[in-house]
């Protein structure tokens, strides 16, 4: 019966293509949608579609902004000898919450994965080599996961950051091992921002 | 350091209100969001204003439809003598989906709830007993949820149904105690419908 009502179908299906979000958890928010005034749902396609067209990435450090460059690029109070590599701008987020980091940021958007096909190529790999010629880097240090993958990364960068004469550090352990930075508690960033060592 | 990108926040708060969406998954899904096409993008939001344009309620049973009256209220197949009573839209789709009603349906749009302060005159009750007046029913199946309110509700509609000199039944025990109709297998269902008692 619910080839009858197409537009209801068709929402549950691009809801399901979310992570996380099976045909169930689908049909149950698009019943919570039907019962909500139309003003709600209408912000919230309006929101999707702003996001689309609104959020970049900042062209020299890669993370998320409306302007490009990012204001945390362009922030002069922010220590340019000073920067942080994370994997994606989730994690870098996670970093300014916690208030431990007042240098740059560079995002690598992945880790490398061979197994995945995923190289220094497919990575903002060269941009950071462009970086550390260009910009006055004292310190790099380097938050990719503490997965298989993003310690993999680390030490790849480790000896590529150390090649232009740069300090090379790494967060403390202390974050679990395994976990994604994006969820850690904002004390736990904290403590592995300001504990971190050299590799 | 999101305050500088409104368009990301103001997405992540608008997916927070959907049920059992917190903001981490929220934000979670917004990154999803962030690397996916714009016409993926776009094919959502696309589809939640669809969804609130084209669906209405049929004026006839309260299910949802596109085109007044439903389908299902439209289909001369359907044995107009048996009605089926729901509680959502959703648990109508349920029961279509086992295959084991042939009748119409009625949806009530909630259940009894005095402590919710959700009396008779809150659901579609006197929807029904027009319906009960001039349709030529013979037996209705009282398919509410077998929760407290449920119970509630099926027992405040047999009194109202019997009045009218028409059989109740009510699907069988075999579904759990407590579960929403909506989420039960098609199997359990099916059984439920087949072994309605009289009540």
């Amino acid at each position: 019966m619910l080839d009858s009502i197409p537009s209801f179908s068709r929402l549950v299906a691009e809801m399901s293509k979310l992570p996380g979000i099976g045909r169930k958890t689908a049909a149950r928010l698009v019943f919570h949608m039907l019962k909500q005034p139309v003003s709600e749902a209408e912000a919230l396609a309006a929101a999707i579609v702003e996001l689309k067209q609104r959020v970049v990435l900042c062209s020299r450090c890669f993370g998320l902004t409306e302007d490009d460059p990012c204001e945390l690029c362009r922030d002069p109070s922010r220590d340019e000898h000073l920067l942080c590599i994370v994997e994606q701008p989730g994690d870098m987020i996670a970093i300014e919450r916690s208030r431990s980091f007042r240098g740059r940021y560079h995002v690598l958007h992945g880790a490398l994965s061979p197994l995945d096909g995923v190289g220094p190529e497919d990575l903002k790999v060269a941009q950071l080599e462009k970086r550390l010629e260009n910009e006055p880097i004292r310190e790099v240090v380097v938050a990719t996961n503490f997965s298989v993958e993003g310690e993999a990364t680390a030490h790849f960068l480790a000896d590529l950051i150390k090649a232009h004469g740069i300090r090379v550090t790494r967060l403390a352990y202390g974050i679990p091992m395994g976990s994604d930075l994006e969820f850690v508690d904002e004390a736990t960033v904290n403590r592995a921002v300001s504990g971190r060592r050299d590799l």
